[in-house]
C-alpha cells in the first residue's frame, strides 16, 4: 500500500508528507508513481481478449510533462495529444511517435505540419474540411493513418446518459448526418490517408457502465451500416475515455477490472449479432490513470471564524493551482498530514490566497483542529490540476514531485518570480 | 476615437486588426494605450474635491506586466498588489514602491519580508493574527504604514446589494465583531506600525451606484464609532474597486464622471453629519481601467453546423486564454475584423480548440457569415484574461501588444513550445 499513516503522519509513496513539504516547499503537487503505474497496468491486464485486439492510450491533457511521457512509455501505453505543445513535449521526451494519436477540433496548419514532421501514428480527423487540409499537407509518398471522430448521439453524464440524434457537441460529425458517409468514402479513396476507423467520446467522469456499453453498441451498429452502404470494413473503434475517479465518497467509480472484460465481451457479442468482425478497440483513459495518484500539499497560513460562525482554513495555494472547484464546483477530500489519527470534528471552508472571493479549494470539509503551519493535503489532484494551473495573481506554479518506495524525485521545477516576467518587455525596450 | 472602421476593417488604436494578426500571429491580446490612459486620467479629474484628499490605486491583478507598471506610473496612479509575484513585477519595472499597497488574506512570511525589503508604501492587514506576525518581521527603527481590511457587511452584486451583519467573506474582519476594535487599538499602540485607516471592498462588476454610497456611509459611521469608543482618528478610507465594465449591451456601467464627484460629495456630507473630519478616500479600480481597452484577436479555423442546426465558429484560442466564459458564465461581444460593415445575420457559438466541451468563448453571438482565416475580435478582454491564462492542453499563452496612434508595440512575448518544458525534468535526469 502506497499511502499510510505512521506516528499520526501521512506518508505518500513511503515518504512523509511533512518531509516533502519541508524539502520542496508548498504548495506542492505530489504524484505516487506506484499508483500511476498500477493504473496503467490495469488496462493491459483487464482490457484484453482472445478475439479482440485492444490498445490503451493515455489522454495526456490530464497531466503531461517530460517525465510523465517517459513513465507512460515504460508502461507500454500509447499517447493521446491535443495540441502542438503536447506533441512537442512527447517528442522531446523521446516518446515513440508512432504510438501518438493527435486529436483536436481545430488543429492549426502548423500543428498538422508538426505532426507530419514527427510522423505521429494516427491523426484523428474531427471535421470533413480537415480531410482536404490534411491531404494537401502530406508530402508525396507519405501515408498517414487517420481515424474519423464521429458523434454517436450519446451524451453521458455522471450518473445518467441520454441518446439523441441531435448532439450539439463541438467535436466530430454525427452518425445521423448523411455527409459522414461521404467523408468516410473520401478518406478511403485518398492515396495519402489510411482509414483506420472511428473515434468517439461521450463524456467525462462517468459512473454509469451502461452508457459505455450503449456507446460501443451504437458505434458497432454504425460500422455495420457503413459496411452495408459502402463495403468499407472499419478496422478500429476508439471509444475515448471518461472513466470516473474517486474524489469524495459521493463518487462511485465502477470497477474497471470487471467492467473492461465485460465491455469486450459485449463488443464481441454485438459484432457477432451484427455479423461483422469485431474491430480493434482502443480506449483513452486520462483522469482514471492519474487523478487518484495526485495530492496537493499546502501549508495552512491561518484560520478565521466569521461573525456568523463560518470557519475558514487559509492555505498557501489558490484557484491558480486548483481550478476545478471554482470552474466545475468539483468536490474534494483533504486531510491534515500531521494529524492523521485525530478526529475531524469541525467543518471548514478551505480557501486560497488569491484576491478573489471565488478562490475556494473545498467548500465544506471536516478537519481535526487545523492550525497554522499544519500541512493540508488535498486528494485526487493528479488530473487537471497542474495541467490547468495559471499564474493568476502572479502566483508561481507549484513543483511536481514523484514519490515511490520512500524516495522522492522532482519532475517539474517550481516556477520562480523570474519566470513571471521572462516574456515581459519594458516600454522603452 | 481609438477604434474605427476603414474599408470594412476594424482598426484598434489606429492599427488594422488584420495587420496585427499578420504581424504578431493569433491568438493575440491587443491593448489600446489611449483607452487605458484615458481611463487612468478620468480618476484624477473626477475623483477630486477641495475638501477631501483622494488617491487612485490600480488593482494590478486585472492585468500586470512590466510595461503596464510603467504605464500606470506615468499616469501617476498608485498600485495594488496581492502577491510576491506582483510585488516583484512592480519592483523590477521600477515602480515607486512607496505608492504600492500590498493586500492578501494569507500573505506568506516570505511575501511580507519581500514587502518590507522593498519598503512598500502600505500593507493592508487582513486578519488580527497578521498584526503580530508583521510586528515580529519589521526591523528595528523601521515604520510601516498599515491599513486594516474591514468587512462592512455589505455584499454588492451586479444589480443589487445586501446589507448584513453576517458577512461570510474570506477577507477582512467584521465591523460587527468586538475584536475588530481591539485589533485597531493593537495596531495603534505598536511602535513599528503606522495605522492609516480602513480598507474594504464590496464586490466586482457592480452597476448599482447606491451600493457604493451605502458602503462609504457604513465605513464612515464605523470611523465615527471607533473615534467615540477609542479616541482614534481614522485618517484614510480605502473603498476598494468593483466598478463595472461594459462587456455586452446588457451591461450598464454607471458613468464614473458623474458618480465619483457624487460619491465625494456624499462622503463630505455624511462626515459633516457625523461630526468627523472627512478621511482621505482611496479607490482601487482594476477592471474599469483595462477591461474595455483589451481585445483578443483569433483566427477562425473553421465553422460547423450540427445535425440539429447549431452553428459553431472555431477559433485558434481557447478557455486557456479566455477563462471567464467557462468560469463565470461571462458574456462577451465580438466582431469579425474584416467584415465590419456586413450585417450579422446568423447566430453562432464561438468555441476554442481545447479538448473539452466546456471550451466556449461566446455562447451566442450574431456574426456576418464567418469564414476560415477571418479574424474574430472579442471585445472587453483587457482584464482577467492574460492574468488568468494557463497552458491547459499545453497551449502557449498569447502575446500582448500595445497599440497607439497607428503604432504597435509588443509588451509580452508569445510563449514558445520551449517555454512549456523549461521546468520539466526527465526521469533519468
Amino acid at each position: 500500500m502506497s499511502n499510510n499513516i505512521k506516528n499520526n503522519q501521512l506518508y505518500i509513496g513511503g515518504v512523509s508528507a511533512q518531509d516533502l513539504a519541508k524539502t520542496y516547499q508548498t504548495p506542492l503537487y505530489v504524484m505516487d508513481e506506484d499508483k500511476i503505474r498500477s493504473q496503467c497496468q490495469l488496462f493491459p491486464k483487464y482490457f484484453k481478449s482472445q478475439e479482440i485486439q485492444t490498445e490503451t492510450i493515455y489522454a495526456s491533457k490530464a497531466f503531461l510533462s517530460l517525465a510523465m511521457c517517459q513513465l507512460i512509455q515504460s508502461e507500454g501505453l500509447s499517447l493521446d495529444v491535443v495540441s502542438g505543445g503536447e506533441l512537442y513535449t512527447a517528442f522531446h521526451a523521446g516518446f515513440p511517435m508512432d504510438k501518438v494519436y493527435f486529436h483536436g477540433n481545430n488543429k492549426s496548419i502548423d500543428e498538422l505540419k508538426l505532426a507530419l514532421t514527427y510522423q505521429v501514428g494516427t491523426i484523428v480527423i474531427d471535421h470533413p474540411d480537415e480531410v482536404l487540409t490534411l491531404i494537401k499537407l502530406i508530402p508525396e509518398n507519405q501515408k498517414v493513418n487517420v481515424m474519423l471522430r464521429i458523434n454517436p448521439g450519446i451524451e453521458a453524464h455522471t450518473h445518467e446518459y441520454i441518446q439523441t440524434t441531435h448532439n450539439d457537441s463541438k467535436f466530430g460529425i454525427s452518425i445521423y448526418d448523411d455527409k459522414t458517409m461521404l467523408c468516410i468514402k473520401e478518406i478511403q479513396q485518398s492515396k495519402s490517408l489510411v482509414f483506420k476507423g472511428f473515434h468517439s467520446h461521450i463524456g467525462s467522469q462517468i459512473f454509469e457502465e451502461q452508457s459505455f456499453i450503449e456507446h460501443a453498441q451504437t458505434v458497432l451498429k454504425y460500422i455495420h451500416n457503413v459496411y452495408e452502404k459502402t463495403g468499407i470494413i472499419v478496422q478500429e473503434m476508439n471509444l475515448g475515455g471518461g472513466f470516473g475517479a474517486h474524489y469524495t465518497d459521493e463518487d462511485k467509480p465502477f470497477d474497471l477490472r470487471s467492467f473492461l472484460p465485460e465491455l469486450l465481451k459485449n463488443i464481441q457479442q454485438t459484432s457477432k449479432n451484427l455479423k461483422i468482425k469485431a474491430p480493434k478497440v482502443l480506449i483513452e483513459p486520462g483522469r482514471s490513470i492519474v487523478a487518484e495518484a495526485g495530492y496537493t500539499l499546502y501549508t495552512i497560513g491561518g484560520t478565521k471564524k466569521t461573525t456568523s460562525g463560518k470557519q475558514y482554513v487559509f492555505v498557501d495555494g489558490s484557484m491558480a493551482d486548483h481550478m476545478r472547484t471554482a470552474l466545475y464546483q468539483a468536490k474534494y477530500d483533504a486531510v491534515i498530514a500531521n494529524r492523521m489519527n485525530e478526529e475531524a470534528t469541525s467543518t471548514y471552508t478551505v480557501a486560497g490566497k488569491a484576491c478573489e472571493s471565488g478562490d475556494i479549494i473545498i467548500k465544506n470539509i471536516k478537519l481535526p483542529n487545523p492550525n497554522i503551519n499544519d500541512i493540508l493535503v488535498v486528494k485526487t489532484t493528479g488530473a487537471y490540476h497542474y495541467s490547468m494551473s495559471s499564474n493568476y495573481n502572479r502566483l508561481t506554479r507549484p513543483a511536481v514531485v514523484l514519490v515511490k518506495n520512500g524516495q522522492s524525485k522532482l519532475i517539474v521545477q517550481r516556477e520562480t518570480y523570474q519566470d513571471l516576467i521572462r516574456n515581459d518587455l519594458k516600454l522603452e525596450g
